[in-house]
């Protein structure tokens, strides 16, 4: 049994450790902190059966019981926590992404030299059934060799100016899943990106220096190609599909909705829209992604996301970005690491 | 080239006329007569090319260049217009039914006895792209032995009043497609049937003593099952479905539209409604029976539609009316031929 | 809170109790009682932290802090541990079907005069997200009055003889979901049953007096029609599919699937099989009922299956049975009660 | 009646001839002319009623009966012919592209000035039933405002080697269809393009100097982003789809296969493959392209594709040539014209 301590207790860590809770097998939510630890949150954590609630993480990092915890803080503080967690000899899992800041993830890469600390990232749309079925028939052959990939990625709608603001650009804040889907759909790693962007739904987010609808085209190391194209705003729902097309053939996987329910009617045969989000949309990913991470603390296996698959993301997204403010092609070579 | 005389002119008459006159190889249309032949059909006809155009059709019968005749006039008249396009010497293509009377049925079937006529009923839903699909799935093995059959087949609006009272009932007019049908995909003949009906529609069809709404269940003589279910109206148009489940699998057909266009907005999923009705739905069967009728003219081959197969669904209709009537299932052998 | 025990640890016993543990609020299970109590099923009770495991369901009848019992015993036991459980005062939900026997329904229906006791049917599909849908889309008029229901239902795999044995035969054993289904998407009662079987999948359930396919139709009391057809082996998988035809239109659902993903080959394009039977097929919907019925024990609400909609799909697998051995429509009214 | 006349009897100047004879009212095949003509050419013509026959265009070109001709010669001779038929007063019907050589459209563009001749250019896709509904979705404003288009264009096979040495190059042989694709659908102009481009499926075609695989982004004079992803070779034949996004939905159509089967077994359920190629896929937008064609010259109407249209995809397919030769986007305006 792993006993897991959560660090911070927003949504994200809420999801965590609930879905641990009745999900995961072999491990125990054994403590959680948060700075805002109030009342309501309180009451939650102890209905969860949570023994031990603090405001400050530090309280699980020096408690010998604690074998694990899950980083779900603010993102700058998760490089930071990451490395105390290290030196403190718990298993991290780090929520994406490790930090905006590549000289922090450097940092963080350092502190695991030469450690037994597993250090697995928050990627989470790996583990959810549609995607993994897609990989499974890449990996298996069924589609032969790798010529293009093709990821749909749409939110159902923008999120608050104040939260743009401080998002560090929607290629951190949301593309980053898709460039972690490219790498793990193709089984590559991305070596260019081109990237177009531009501000079609909602001006205030161009005010904000950011952009809301973009397409970006890369070139993998097996020599694919690859596409990505994004909207901050998708009026039906939350939009994400992705096919892989090969040498023997292409695997497809659309979105998942409700019901199968189909009304036929004089106006048409209609369908229901895609599942309205994320929480919706990949809730068993959670567990599925903490269970494995348990499993490789517990056999001292390699976790599936590693720090690598943590760092490249933020690669492309840095490389993407550059593409966007000088117009050309930007080699990942090209960003400073 | 076969040389064909078209009686009658109405719309299958003209629907037979254009797509002999574009779609079938190795014939002609050569002469066509309808008693009601007015300047509009004529100059219609004349469009087509066709040479020879009056009011009597035994100005074709009596024609010795015509090798082959289609059927199309009303269906009180097939019979009699067959015998005597028999004894003309003349291959017949009949529309369905060939009649709604076993007895006259039982007459044409005299009239080829010793013949070497050629004679096709007008069954042309097995022509279709979608019935022939399911039917090659069956005769392959795809889906092992046949054990349930099951089509949906609804009208996307009730015929006139006018019309319901002389159809014969809703059994030998539309019905009589889907119990060929069951023996096209079966393979099998009908032993046994079961009729549900009622009138949900229009109260206007009861009154005219037929029903609008039917489920009808089957003993096939191969020992599985069938199941049709119908009505005059469905509001979303023309749903002709069918599915054969066997030992090994299933295979299943669903309606044509218009294109493949999905539209997704924040109401839903939408893709087009069904063809609106036979012409859309079924026009290039049409073509394609009386390509194969052609084909076993020219060629003395076997017909794909005998005559044994236009009285089986003439059978099964009056069984089905039987037990509509008594409330009970009936054996074909109960049906006096 | 509701303090749940559960009387019976076989394969549904377990279900109920780890679905209430991980994802009913406002209930607990407090006691488990099996006759069969082993080792291995001790421990899984403890380790869903159950406080109360023993052999004997009358410690959890007399154990005052039992608000409510799951039935999950044998068929056969199901009315009789009904009644006792009424008579103690404990809140009933019972597994399908209540009894195989008429007058034991009897029984628990007499018993449930005049007492307190909330009493609900383990009809667990009314709750599958899919047959929800159908039902809203019905309830709410957006296909409009209701003309044919059409239902197919088939397992993965035949029972194993010895449980075909003492099933009470196919109808009352599988169809039986099949016909509360036809009540709860019609929102009608059933009037009439006409029922073709015969055995096709295994000759060993002919010779155990039982059948494996079936296609059944039903006249509702609200001038609807109906079918069902049944298969105890579908090859390709659990196949779960629901229709409802009406004056304006048709809502319909198909078969859930582990993934959306559709492999495009020189093969064909290929999609995955129905998820794989009744646990994978509608494990969600087992929370849902029971997070209803606490409910309704809790706010003292009425239950959404209660025992005449137990009752009602036995009289009409009773009135099908007799249907298949007199061979013609049997009334529910023939069926003595 | 618009008397044609047919210049070329390759492939498409068959398809042409064949579907204007059986397909497009109020025209008429009067003259063909090839420097090839052979015996089978010329009896191929003949069983369609073509009453003139040549190995020289010119023919057509004098003859004072001819109101059209369609030009289906090799893609070199399309402009020459163009300005040669322009000057005898024939309306054109121009196959795609006009000429690979932008020195030459200008020529054509100078010829058309102050003459009354229509000149349409066979960009047949247009005229497809499923791009037509996702034109008309646009159109209607049925998604608002357009954001993204995505277009995806797969050949079920590449061409043989000698063909791609004199192709052009796919961006001009193959893409150039999809360029004009994107400005249909979006109603707009492009601006700029980014093309990425490689070759995986056959090492012969990069020998030529090719490539095979290619994703080319662009930006749309509305605003809008646009991407095309091409192979040459999918495995599971011509992959034909599109979709545009804008700020109220979606719209997207999907392949046309021979069928709707789907066949369920044990291995998965499977539906057929997309139509193998263009003559199966589009052949019905031939017909409608000349219908649309005879009709602006009969009524003085405007052509649906006109010469601007026949230009603008050349210009992007040389921008996407640069980009792909120069590593950058590459501007319309940068390429002379």
């Amino acid at each position: 049994m792993l006993n897991i301590g959560i660090i911070g207790a927003g949504r994200i860590g809420k999801v965590h450790s609930e879905s641990i809770t009745y999900h995961v097998k072999d491990a125990t939510v054994v403590a959680i902190a948060d700075p805002f630890m109030n009342d309501e949150t309180k009451a939650w954590a102890e209905g969860l059966g949570i023994p031990k609630i603090s405001k400050d993480y530090h309280e699980i990092l020096n408690d010998a019981a604690v074998d694990a915890v899950l980083i779900c803080s603010s993102t700058d503080t998760h490089a930071d926590i990451s490395i105390e967690a290290i030196k403190a000899g718990k298993h991290v899992f780090c929520e994406k992404p490790i930090s905006q800041d590549l000289a922090k993830i450097k940092e963080v890469m350092e502190a695991l030299k030469g450690s037994n600390v597993k250090f697995q990232v928050g990627f989470n749309r790996r583990f959810d059934h549609n995607f993994e079925a897609v990989r499974s028939a890449v990996a298996e052959g069924k589609i032969g060799d790798v010529h293009i990939v093709k990821i749909t990625s749409r939110d159902p709608d923008a999120p608050p100016i104040e939260y743009v603001k401080v998002s560090g650009g929607m290629f951190l804040d949301m593309t980053i899943h898709d460039f972690d889907m490219v790498r793990y759909l193709s089984g590559s790693d991305v070596e260019e990106v081109y990237a177009n962007g531009t501000c079609l739904v909602n001006p205030a987010i161009k005010d904000a220096g950011d952009i809301d609808t973009a397409i970006i085209t890369m070139k993998l190391a097996n020599g694919a190609l690859a596409v990505i194209d994004n909207s901050r705003k998708a009026d039906y729902g939350y939009d994400q599909r992705a096919e892989v097309f090969g040498s023997k053939g292409q695997v497809a996987v659309t979105n998942d909705s409700a019901s199968t329910a189909v009304i036929s009617t004089n106006s048409g045969v209609t369908g229901e829209k895609p599942l309205y989000f994320f929480l919706e949309r990949y809730m068993a990913s959670f567990s599925k992604e903490v269970s494995l991470f348990v499993k490789a603390c517990l056999n001292n296996e390699a976790v599936p996301v590693d720090i690598n698959d943590g760092l490249q993301p933020v690669l492309i997204a840095k490389a993407a970005k550059k593409s966007l403010e000088e117009g050309r092609p930007v080699k990942l070579s090209e960003i400073t690491f």
